[in-house]
């Protein structure tokens, strides 16, 4: 049945490329100029179309998605500020490497830059963050431009989900009509079926290719790691789905590296930590002063460095870790399937292209039998042992007994929530405090959970988006730890919930603003501290759970109103496991004491670091 | 006394240089890597630091202050997708001319592209959007450094409020530390006074020109006009802060042009209207199908069209005048300070690059005693009053009678809002059908109303933020009439409310979901129209306004739960006067029925049609 006009026939043909190139679902955001798209979308059976009324969430619902999936759901919206809402998630999708589509709907040519109404200029809206972009032509209703069409959306979703993944742009201009009347003679009769219905499968079928090294390099590569006793595997934040966790234990099997995973790796949790040296609690007991002189390795100091580190993913979330590996002096070699630079100590000594979970296993084969060091093992898995420890308060006599006892803190919000969830679980959770205190405080567990983050340019914006976005993607339960700040910056976010269908546990960590600038040297200069960065603002969270429709409970864990660490932590445990095993969606506000938890922080810092270190480290 | 650090002096040094160009507020989000500019803002006296958490509301507060005043508010925030964030308010000011200034912190050149945390590529971030850009060096304590600076920041507020207004950018890296501590020797003491403390005023005074044709051209313009007997003047909505009313209403007297004015152009309302034939209903009563053969002007049709037609401000809010000028073949002069082209549908035939209301002011000398044609002026002064009777109820007669009663609609609620403004009144309308209905049904009135709105890009974006910022810069009491969805999107503005301290009454029409869509033929698809265009979204505003501190009044509209439209229009009018009289902010709401408004805009049209030009215009 021939379309009713050329921007219906343009349309269709798009979502259907779409498709064929494995979407299964968009994010439109309701807009006059986008009506062919939302309209041919809506069209498409195996299309699941979610509407979002503000762009900005849009655009984090649909990064969350290919956070959880590796796939991209692309974005449509109208012309104007709407696109230039989008600018967010693209950032952050570009840095970290997720793949996005932007379907920006646009005047035609003739009216651009001639003040027609909410019209502006959004060719190469987001300048070099996108990996591919077109401003498509006009629809036209000819073979050889509808081939030029469907070819132009097979390369896009291509690159979007290729070797080198992250956001792409298409420009698509529309004339009126845009509503799917009947245009007498708009669409010829004699199209090729092909230009016009497309190929059965995508009209062009593109086959990602990951960079590898050669057997050669593989094999210098092979035996630096065999003729080294005190190796070490990082494993960053992943590009997403994540590393292949199997493929870095066979590595670390074959080559007797411990493995430091970050939470985000995609190696941090799982049934493989059963059989794998994982290590989680480094970022308690590493720092740049731990690091001796590479030389002196064989030195009876307590603590040895690593003499070669595979470092795999982005730079991982803790600082301390980075700054520690830059001062061991190791060998480093970075491996990144897109040959660039994510090692800001610029300490690193090689750059491997290639995609890490292959190179992984082809290492693994190549190098199997070097069982590397025993010892050197055991010092990461004691050091992460005696962290745990400290941290789940099985080891009071380490902490300094003149203090006041250790309250409940931030970071006891994360292990309790890690320790309840359920299996599998999807756990997103937000920049600023919370990704660090789930990196230093919540070990490796054999629990399957997929624990993502924006670690990409780590905004506060766009939480609950992204979070409820990776929750739309699976059938894991969702939970997300997010603060006082990042959930009011993306409190549009929540209208997902009902507008998505999607079910999330909430728990927000409440310290009436920027905590994290307690850790940071601004914190001693008044009144600026207060006013301009800590900014606490009284936002009071229950009202807007109504608002939302989620339930609420509250909990108060601040020092001054609290009998007992013990409690606080019970109640938060009853509250979420009430909340995860009960229908529609829960908002456990943890309202806490930025300053008292710094203290904290700081507290159980020290007493790891003379319990791994002794006191030379102090 | 010598700054304690570099980033210190540099950041001084800036934003000294802004309160000495006339700076007066900024607008600032928590951040850490902006540290040294918010600790300068902070410890600056005379200047204001309003701190808005959600960067995207940011920018829009400082997009409403200039609107308000002329004059840039800069915008300060830390480094990653907190700068993407502004990029949707960047695109308004573009297209809108508004100053606007962006200080973006960044990671030092070493660091960028590689992966430190936080860190994107914000080089030239908002593309040809900006006027001018520069991507700052590193603090450096040195005398040609500081003067380079000191002029970038001079030049930069200068262009953002010259001739062409817009937008500018400047990228700022800092290294750490950020915080004002001392760093030994990091600044020398022998420094040039001038350069670290600047001069007493600005260290470059910017004195802006605004383009102006010369002699011979104005008289060719002058003798035109004069010897012209239907003339127009077409004030659309105006770059900030909008047109001169006393020059415009010289260059009518002096030609006895009718001046059309768009309820954003500074010229519809205020005392000028007593003695300038200001019309401001013509959205009621032109459209393409009026505008008879230019040829036959002295054919005995009731309506003549205009011969030549003065066109200042950008292109006007409503459609049917912008189709009709098109239509009359008359000779348009569209007058632009900054010689581009703001007439899409392509028919005006000259361009005249000058400042507005100069123009006028030195027209009307030259012009003088031209009369012009008082039964031209007539037929435009009788169609205004006809148009506002008919929506006014006054002529029920003309209102077709088999059909029901007008019921109370959308745009009665502008009327009435408008007719119990306070004088002097700030008044921001949402883009979507606010605007338009205050075009159609609000005309002239003598009270002084600055009427204002994103016409830019007309986005339904951050229209919360402007309105607070243009009331954060007026003594005026601020009223701002908006839909759910535009309320909605800026949900995040209303914390402004509280944290900068301003007042608002908010009427807001809420007919759940896109009302617009209703006047457009997608109306006619379902289940597209209700799914992805109208999409309802049963969000309740109590609660919202509760979260923010309004009081709240709900205000039923919708046909079928209302006696008679009288009790609806006087309830608004109760509710608004008693919010308008008491402190603090309040939210109206308004709850419509799209459909039916806008079948009753339909059916008033009509009515006016036939009453302004008998039948033949059916």
């Amino acid at each position: 049945m021939t379309a009713p006009n050329r921007n219906t026939l343009w349309a269709r043909a798009l979502i259907d490329e779409l498709v064929a190139a494995g979407v299964d679902a968009v994010v439109a955001s309701p807009g006059s100029r986008s009506t062919p798209l939302t309209v041919a979308a809506a069209r498409t059976d195996d299309l699941r179309v979610f509407s979002q009324l503000d762009e900005r969430s849009a655009a984090y619902f649909a990064l969350g998605r290919a956070r959880r999936t590796g796939k991209v759901t692309p974005l449509i919206c109208t012309s104007g500020t709407a696109a230039a809402n989008y600018h967010p998630a693209v950032m952050e999708a570009s840095e970290a490497r997720v793949p996005l589509l932007a379907l920006t709907a646009d005047r035609p040519p003739e009216l651009r830059d001639s003040g027609a109404n909410q019209t502006a200029d959004q060719e190469k809206l987001y300048g070099d963050a996108v990996r591919f972009y077109k401003d498509l032509p006009e629809p036209a209703p000819n073979d050889r431009a509808l081939r030029s069409l469907r070819t132009t959306v097979a390369r896009a979703v291509g690159t979007a989900e290729g070797a080198d993944p992250g956001p792409v742009h298409l420009n698509v201009p529309f004339k009126k009509p845009l509503e799917p009347t009947r245009v007498l003679d708009d669409v010829p009769a004699d199209l090729d079926p092909v230009a016009e219905r497309g190929r059965d499968g995508p009209y062009v079928d593109v086959t990602p290719g990951s960079p590898e090294p050669g057997d050669d390099a593989l094999r210098r590569l092979g035996n630096e790691l065999m003729t080294t006793d005190r190796g070490l595997i990082v494993a960053g934040p992943a590009d997403p789905p994540g590393l292949d966790a199997e493929a870095v234990t066979a590595l670390s099997h074959a080559t007797g590296f411990p493995i430091l995973a970050d939470p985000l790796s995609g190696v941090r949790f799982g049934g493989h930590t059963r059989v794998a040296p994982v290590i989680g609690a480094y970022d308690a007991y590493l720092s740049a002063e731990v690091a001796g002189e590479a030389g002196d390795a064989d030195a009876s100091d307590s603590w040895n460095d690593p003499e070669v580190v595979l470092r795999l993913g982005a730079s991982p979330t803790s600082k301390r870790l980075r700054k520690y590996l830059a001062e061991t002096g190791a060998d480093q070699y970075q491996v990144d399937p897109a040959g660039r630079w994510r090692e800001a100590e610029f300490a690193a000594t090689d750059l491997v292209v290639a995609e890490p979970s292959r190179l992984c296993a082809r290492l693994s084969r190549l190098v199997a039998g070097g069982d590397g060091d025993a010892d050197w093992r055991a010092q990461w898995e004691d050091a992460d042992r005696v962290a745990q420890e400290i941290h789940g308060r099985e080891r009071d006599g380490d902490i300094p007994a003149d203090d006041e006892p250790v309250e409940f803190h931030e970071g006891d919000a994360l292990r309790v929530v890690a320790d309840a969830l359920p299996d599998p679980a999807t756990l997103f959770v937000s920049n600023s405090m919370p990704v660090r205190d789930l990196d230093r405080f919540v070990g490796p567990t054999t629990t399957s959970v997929t624990a993502l983050g924006n670690r990409g340019v780590s905004g506060i914006d766009g939480i609950v988006s992204s979070a409820l976005g990776a929750g739309s993607a699976t059938t894991d339960d969702l939970t997300l730890v997010v603060g006082d700040l990042a959930l009011y910056h993306d409190t549009n976010g929540l209208l997902a919930l009902d507008r998505c269908d999607v079910d999330a546990t909430v728990v927000l960590i409440n310290n009436d603003g920027g905590g994290i600038f307690h850790e940071l040297p601004i914190e001693s200069f008044e009144p600026e501290f207060t006013e301009s960065f800590k900014t606490p603002h009284g936002i009071e969270f229950e009202p807007m759970a109504d608002l939302h429709g989620l339930a609420y409970t509250r909990i108060d864990a601040r020092p001054d109103s609290v009998e007992s660490a013990g409690n606080v932590a019970d109640d938060l445990a009853d509250a979420y496991t009430g909340a995860r095993d009960a229908d529609g969606s829960h908002l456990i506000e943890v309202r806490t004491d930025a300053e008292s938890s710094h203290r904290t922080r700081k507290r159980l810092e020290a007493a790891v670091d003379r319990a791994v270190h002794g006191d030379e480290a102090e």
